[in-house]
This record gives structure tokens, C-alpha cells and sequence, in this order.
């Protein structure tokens, strides 16, 4: 049986050609990046070629991506790295309430050593405006960190107006965007939106899982999380991967944004006119989320239960984000939607490789799971 | 021409079947592993498994095995995590001046908070011995961490009598090994050393760069260094590298110990009679170190010289820690190596896919160039 796999939020079938230069690189360029002999170049040329076609895609210099283990670390060094760089200038952190569990959860830990962190309230489509922003950045406030888009709705965050709150407000805050949603499928440009940090990970792109970029500008400086040798200026030492970072490499040139948005844009409409025409079903993304993601809620069925049944018939959805594995999720209670269309919320989350038969099979199994399922009230 | 790979401390090449193995999770098996239909859980299987067969080899239950993006990342967790758990019990940590940067440059950092280390002095090869450990701990010691196989000099480090130690002289220390350059090569044995931390690295022992392991005894509690999603117990949050960790423990599969180290053994002795007869050769690795590492200096000639004269005959080895990329061996200097040797020292370190021929090709290279280069002080 065919596989629809609607889950590419959590994370994408890796492509071929990204595969084969990982091969090439665990298979012939084996050298360690450090080395200092031709076999070590090799790699560390791969690496480097990585890092500028990366460089090249956002618009900003080569010496400014630094590789990491994934999202989750890329954002733990912005937030960490940047809060005790900061440290002597203030203690506020300026953050959204729906940012993913490798910023929120930093965050709480910044908060048990005396950081305050605010936590905007977004709207119930997951939205927060600038306005709110420029309410609370202020000149004790050090860092400012947004997700550009909400990995459970895909709401669409101002990223772009909050260099201008800061220079406004004299903060000297550092500015962090999470990209890792949003990487790939809308354009991110360093020189627009001028942060001075961006996460992004290469498992939501069609490359493999188990590394990731931060982007940090050179005026900048943050504190290093990791502690060892002298890889990568010391601010995330360890040795390079080299094989994933090539195939990283390869994934982000294979990006076709404005061709994918176009295709996955038709397949989030005709998906939504389809959810309409079903009683049952309640939209939780807003009309002007990203097309990558829809978010709704099955009246009186419990995700997990839902999806299940639709696994069973190989369609593959997600309840919330796949990092909480299967907890009620933070996020859309955040955005104020009632608990029971929380525990009945499903993530269906495109890529390229989707097609409108994909969505008829959907469909079909949520009409199925809805009149066979048994339902959480009875 | 052929490859004269003799660089396998600072990373080794990628066997096939471990190839193989990562591919088909790129390719079939690309679910996320958090996610809670089928396709994440053939990931999360081929997860698992890899932690039974990591689990199996060392001795210890699969729940003690927490994979990490490599062997730098599992150092920094042991011991940053071990320090922040134990810092209410004393400040004290011992450990040797000899250990590898991602240890060492977390104690300099630990010693910035607060903490005492006493770097136990090696002797001239690289050994410190159960009594100069016997000396330090104490009751307010917190952790002890030494590495079992020195990377630099192949020392044989007393990691199975440390234990012994902390028990007598009633120390609340935990226990670290960095077992990155011993694993594979000899036994380790959870339940016979003992240890609460052990980390090990992939890309060592025939598997990818990306990924490593640390294991900790399930009795023992350590605070995290990263913040994130649910998953490995919040230990290690963020994706798992399901590719990277099956293929790891495909790479452990394939290990035989005693039939490499046979190998390895008849090899370094060859080595060694021929290094001997040389009479510009001074051997720095000690008779009792372990045999996949020779480490000499070459009178005059600078270890960067030497290395890229080898390597334009396509024979790899290396000038100390990959790591330290050519910056001069501060380890070789702690061992009391005089300047002008620590300089011209060469590190050989041997696979399983090494050969008599491999060191007939380095020998003649090592003689070519003692005859043609430029001396230091000429």
C-alpha cells in the first residue's frame, strides 16, 4: 500500500541526491575537517562549500554559519550563548508564548537563574503584532527571540518588523528568529530582517537528521555552549560532521521556494475546501498561516485515536509537534482554544512530494475514523 | 596512488554495511522518530536497536545509553551535567592534565564558576597511576573524569581502579571515563569499571561523524545541557540522528576486538623496530600504550613539515589532536617532553584496514624526508 506521509513539519523524506553526497563523503572524502593533510581538506572543502551555499541562500557572509547538531541545538546556543553574553547589559528576554519546546524550554531554564522572560499572548490563529513587541522591548531587554513560523499552525511572525522595535527602543537586545519552519519555504533574507542570530535544521528540508545551522552575525558576539577543540572559532567546537553538513549542503541548493510554495499553496486550498465541507471538522490554522501546515480539530475524537486509525491506512498526520510525543499541546492552548479541540487537533504538514490524491486518501480516512471511531464523550 | 590512511585517532573510514545502514533509514525509514504513527516508530525501532547492540557490548542496560551528536558533546554533557547535579555535595573535581580538549575545556570553564580541579601530572608516557588519584579525591569531590586510552600518545589510563578509590575514601564523586579512543579497541566492561558516565564516539570506530554516545548509570542523576522536546528523558532533547545512530551501532556490530587488536599489535611492532632504527626517531608513546597509537618526533623537523611532505606521497597521519588543528600538543608538554620534540612529533594511528605495506610506504616517506627537508635549525 502506497505510504501519504502529511507529516513533513516533524520531518521530510531525505533526497536522493542529498543521500549520495553523504555517501561520497562517508565513503571517499572520510577525512576529518581538523586535519591538516590533503584527506582532511577534502572534507573540510565540503564543509566549506556547505556553508556557502547556505551564505548564499539567506543573503549573508560565509563566516557567519556555524554548523550544529540540529534545530534544537542551534537554538540553544542563540538563546543561551546570547543570554550570558548579555548578561551585564540586562536581564529581560522578549519572546512569544508558542515558540517550540528547544526555545520555551531554554527560556524557563534562563528564568530559574534570574532572567525575566515575557511571553506575548498570540491571538487564537497564532499570531502576534509588532505592536505587542514594541510594548515590551525596552533597554534592560538582551535578547529577543521569535520563531518565524509556529510549527503546530504555521502562523506567520512579524520577524521582519523587530529590528526596527529594538533600534527604536535603544535596546540592546539580540535578536534570535527561529527559522527552522520557515527555512526553505519562504524566503529569509540576513539583510531584511537583519537578525543577529537564525536557526535552521536540515531534517525539515529534505536533508538528513542530526545537523543544523545557526546563523550569527560577525558584530556580534555569544557565549559558546559546547566546550573542546578548536573547530568552527570555538563557538561550536566538536568535530565537524562532515557528511551531513555536505548533504545539508545539497539539500538547500535543491530548494525551489517559490515553485514548491505555488504547488503546496494549491494543496493546502483544496485541502481546506474539503475540511470545510465536513461538520466535524474545525480549522485551527488561520487564512494567512503558511500553506505548509494546516491545523484542525476532529469534533469528539481524540488525535492520538485519529491517528492511528488513519496509520492503519498508511497516512501519516501528526497530533501537535512529534518533539512532544503525544502531550496535549502548549501551543494551541496557548492561542486560547478549548481543551477539547486541543486533544482532538491534527497537524497535516506538506512538502513538495505531496500530490491532491495524497489529500483525497486523507480525506477518506478522516470520513472513515469520523463515522467508525469511538467517539470521547460516549 | 594508492591511500595511506594512518590517521584513524582523528577519525577512521566509513564500512559499508554502516553506510548502508544510514541510507536505508535516509531513504525508507525517514520518519521522525517522536512521531507516534508507523513510520516514526520503524524509526524509533532501528533507534532502539542500536542502543541494545551499544547496550550489549558494553555491559549495561539499554536505558543507560544516551546518543549525543558525538564524543565532544558527550564530555560536555558528563561533565557540566555532572557538576551542576553534584555542586551542593563539594567543588572539587580530579582528573589528569592530560585529557582531551572537550573534557579539558570544560574544566577550564567549570573553574570559572567556582569549581577546584586538580590535573593529576602524568609521567614522561603518559601514565598516572591509582595512587596519585588515591592522593586527591576526597570527601568533597565531586566528579572524577579520566579518559581510558590517551588520543595523542596511546596511554593506558587506570580507569578500572578508580573506582576503588572514591569507595574508600567515601568520595560523592561520579565517575567519568571519555572512552573515545578506547572503545572498540579494548574491552570495556560498565559492570567491571564501574563508571556512572562513559562517552564514546562513532566516527572512531568505523561509523559516521555526528554522533556518540554517553552512557549513564540509571542510579545517577545529571543536569542537562540541552532544553528542548521529550526526547531520550529530556537528557538529550532533539531529534535523535536516526541515521547516524543505527548506522553507529551497525559500526559497533562489527567490531571484534581481539582479532584488530592481534593485528594492530603485530603491526605497531613492526612499526616500532623500524622507527628504532632510525636514529633522527624518538619514540614518545610508552611500551605499555595501547598499540593503535605511535607517537615520535622527528629530530629537526617541524611535525607540520613532516606531515605535509607525507602527505603529498598520500600517507596520512598527524601532528597530536586533530582537534587542536597544528596548534602545538599540550599534552605532549604536560607529559615533560622537551619543546623542540613536542614540535616535530608525529601521531601514526592504526585501523583494522592498516597493512605491513602501509608502514614499509610510511617508513620510506619518514626517511625521504629526514634527507630532504628543511631542518629547524638550518
Amino acid at each position: 500500500m502506497r505510504e501519504i506521509y502529511l507529516d513533513n513539519s516533524a520531518t521530510t523524506q531525505v533526497s536522493e541526491k542529498t543521500i549520495e553526497k553523504a555517501v561520497e563523503l562517508m565513503r571517499q572524502k572520510y577525512g576529518n575537517p581538523s586535519s591538516l593533510h590533503a584527506k582532511g581538506l577534502e572534507a573540510q572543502n565540503e564543509v566549506e562549500n556547505a556553508r556557502k551555499i547556505i551564505a548564499k541562500t539567506l543573503n549573508c557572509d560565509q563566516t557567519e554559519i556555524y554548523f550544529t547538531s540540529g534545530g534544537t541545538e542551534a537554538n540553544n546556543l542563540a538563546v543561551f550563548g546570547a543570554a550570558k553574553a548579555m548578561k551585564k547589559r540586562g536581564n529581560k528576554i522578549v519572546t512569544t508564548a508558542i515558540e517550540h519546546s528547544s526555545v520555551y524550554e531554554s527560556l524557563k531554564e534562563l528564568e530559574n537563574s534570574g532572567f525575566e522572560v515575557v511571553y506575548l499572548k498570540p491571538d487564537i490563529f497564532g499570531m502576534v503584532t509588532k505592536e505587542q513587541f514594541m510594548e515590551e522591548i525596552d533597554e534592560n531587554t538582551i535578547l529577543v527571540t521569535v520563531m518565524m513560523v509556529n510549527n503546530e499552525v504555521g502562523s506567520i511572525l512579524p520577524v521582519d518588523q523587530i529590528r526596527e522595535c529594538i533600534d527604536l527602543k535603544k535596546s540592546p537586545a539580540l535578536f534570535h528568529v527561529d527559522a527552522v519552519q520557515a527555512f526553505g519555504k519562504m524566503p529569509i533574507n540576513i539583510s531584511k530582517i537583519k537578525p543577529d542570530l537564525l536557526s535552521l535544521s536540515s531534517h525539515k528540508i529534505h536533508g538528513p537528521k542530526g545537523v543544523g545551522a545557526l546563523f550569527k552575525s560577525k558584530s556580534k558576539r555569544i557565549y559558546p555552549r559546547a566546550f573542546g577543540g578548536e573547530q568552527q572559532d570555538k563557538v561550536r567546537p566538536g568535530t565537524e560532521s562532515a557528511p551531513l553538513i555536505a548533504a545539508l549542503g545539497v539539500a538547500v541548493s535543491e530548494i525551489d521556494i517559490e515553485s514548491n510554495y505555488k504547488k503546496v499553496l494549491e494543496l493546502r486550498n483544496y485541502l481546506v475546501k474539503k475540511l470545510n465541507g465536513i461538520s466535524e471538522i474545525t480549522l485551527n490554522s488561520g487564512p494567512d498561516s503558511l500553506p505548509y501546515i494546516v491545523n484542525f480539530s476532529v469534533e469528539n475524537i481524540k488525535a492520538e485515536t485519529m491517528l492511528h486509525f488513519l496509520a492503519s491506512h498508511n497516512i501519516y498526520v501528526s497530533g501537535g509537534s512529534a518533539c512532544a510525543k503525544g502531550k496535549a499541546s502548549r501551543v494551541l492552548k496557548k492561542l486560547g482554544i478549548p481543551d477539547e479541540r486541543v486533544t482532538s487537533s491534527i497537524r497535516v504538514s506538506f512538502s513538495k512530494y505531496n500530490s491532491k490524491e495524497d489529500i483525497d486518501a486523507l480525506i477518506e480516512g478522516l470520513l472513515d475514523g469520523i463515522k467508525s471511531l469511538v467517539k470521547i464523550k460516549e
